[in-house]
């Protein structure tokens, strides 16, 4: 899933967006709720409507941003208090009010409210978040309201596998419609990650969506999907070409080298995208050189694309039962010497 | 025509622009010169297929952004030397370079390099340069190397009505595929901006096209068209857009304006552009609010649609006879106590 924070996947129309392959986008009720306010965009008949999405859409709980990006954060069994920081309005986000204000943004998923612990962490900490985020995820299952929304729950257990496979049986326990692996990605090396979804993944139901919050490279997803995890959101793809990188089969590119500026062929010449077919990597160089808002389009298009092309096609190494020969490259641990992808 | 300073109309792909109606793109010869350079642009194939317009397209000659935009700046008969803003190159450009580098571009119309004075300017000032730009022009015509590019000449003389008189009789004299009225919008108050262009007009060959440089709201369009031009460039409609202002039928509309907030109704519900059929008033003031870039794109493409519409709809109303009754509202002067649009 590309990340729509505000209602919108960066500097791409939804026509664009639909044009990548892309199926599901994600939407954050963290900053949505600081603005434009729930009770707008469900004025404005829901999130899909109001952003011009009209294929599957999921927004999270917020829980990850409150731990995140606020400041001033108090945090209590009832819920977090934390202050705006788009305004120093003081804002209490319980499972209730996650709930509620995801119920009137209204995505086709929605998340449970959890507390994510920072990592490092101690297990002590740990411990007392993955037990709060459960009964927290108790709280979610009474407040939510919507029958066409399906509520995800989220283990938690930061780097701690026995404390993963615990939350994991509680949460199978509450039959979801679908379950997520959050808390990772939050800083932790890269091996710990794939610890953790290796351990973990296997423990949620194989009937279920298995979603892994916030993750996205080429190496991370093979090796998640490998594991048996369905469902990815990640800001890389758009948050790369915002930066002037493009992802090229496997490889991240800078495009501000010097090596592009005389470079008239196709960003990726196998690649059906609008930039690939209608731009080149002068043309890209330049723009992104003259720091042009176009740049970061004609980025996010081929990114997006190039990620979705890579899921799919395992995808369809596993039906052809090839995935661990084809994708062996990305299925072995990352090499320390390579550009981590 | 839209104006693609740096080969792109900002934040619009090809496809967006041809899509709002807009038949012709103008580019800037200063801006390209700089950056990427036109030896990059021609090797790319020129300038259509390196942005990937394949509609007619014009570039300017450099002449008013050397005068408005480069400092250090020396003029002597030979031409202009100016310091590079961009990384303190010492450049020299006259009419010969300005047409090679247009010619290495490669758009459908070029236009002859001209000095272009500042307003206010003394008479002796705009004199001396008005008598220097028909001397560059001839040496603009000598120095044209392709016959699939229409060379537009450029008739100055500031706000001194016989010196445009004169220049557009010497212009004549040259037969030219194309005239072009320049000098004007440089800060001189609408009247006399109007006053030039109505007793200027009429000077230059009806059966030739008429370009009026860098104008572009609705009445100065309506006015000039009345006196006879025939197009225009103008960078109003992108950068409007840009700053969050959108032109609905005749007005200028800031939309961050908290009227616009819940307002869930289309940007201009007569309006059939990607913005309007697609999004909600309230949803662009949220994505302008929140500083996304796609407010940009989805205002850029409705302002250009919504001006585009206007010229077409005075085009049907002269073929109709109906123009001076139809749109007398925007043929009498600019009232002082109404936002100019």
């Amino acid at each position: 899933m590309p990340v729509g924070t505000l209602a919108n996947v960066k500097t791409l129309t939804p026509d664009q967006l639909k044009a990548t392959g892309a199926q599901m986008v994600l939407s954050n009720t963290y900053h949505l709720h600081l603005q434009p306010g729930e009770a707008i965009v469900k004025a404005g008949g829901g999130l899909h409507r109001f952003m011009g999405w009209d294929g599957p859409m999921l927004t999270d709980s917020g829980g990850f941003q409150v731990f995140s990006l606020s400041e001033m954060r108090t945090i209590t069994e009832e819920g977090v208090t934390f202050k705006s920081p788009r305004n120093g309005d003081v804002i209490e986000m319980t499972p209730e009010r996650s709930i509620a204000i995801q119920n009137d943004l209204g995505a086709d998923v929605i998340m449970a409210f959890d507390e994510c612990p920072p990592y490092p962490a101690t297990r002590s900490a740990v411990e007392l978040a993955t037990a709060r985020t459960y009964r927290w995820l108790k709280r979610c299952i009474v407040a939510h309201q919507r029958s066409d929304q399906a509520l995800f729950g989220i283990v938690q257990g930061g780097t701690y596998l026995d404390l993963r496979a615990q939350a994991a049986a509680d949460l199978r326990e509450l039959d979801l419609p679908g379950y997520a692996i959050g808390g990772v990605s939050v800083g932790e090396p890269p091996e710990l990650i794939e610890q953790i979804v290796k351990a973990t993944t296997p423990q949620l139901p194989e009937d279920k969506p298995r979603y892994l919050m916030g993750v996205g490279t080429y190496r991370e997803m093979a090796q998640a999907i490998a594991s048996g995890i369905d469902l990815f959101d990640c800001v890389i793809p758009t948050r790369l070409g915002r930066h002037g990188a493009a992802l090229v089969r496997g490889e991240r590119w800078n495009l501000k080298n010097a090596c592009f500026q005389h470079d008239h062929t196709p960003l990726d010449a196998t690649c059906d995208c609008y930039t690939c077919t209608h731009f080149t990597r002068a043309y890209l160089r330049h723009l992104i050189k003259a720091q042009e808002l176009l740049a970061y389009t004609l980025l996010s298009i081929h990114n997006i694309t190039e990620l979705v092309r890579f899921t799919t096609a395992i995808r369809q190494a596993i039906l052809d039962d090839r995935f661990a020969q084809d994708f062996a490259h990305w299925l072995t641990p990352a090499d320390a010497s390579r550009s981590e992808s």
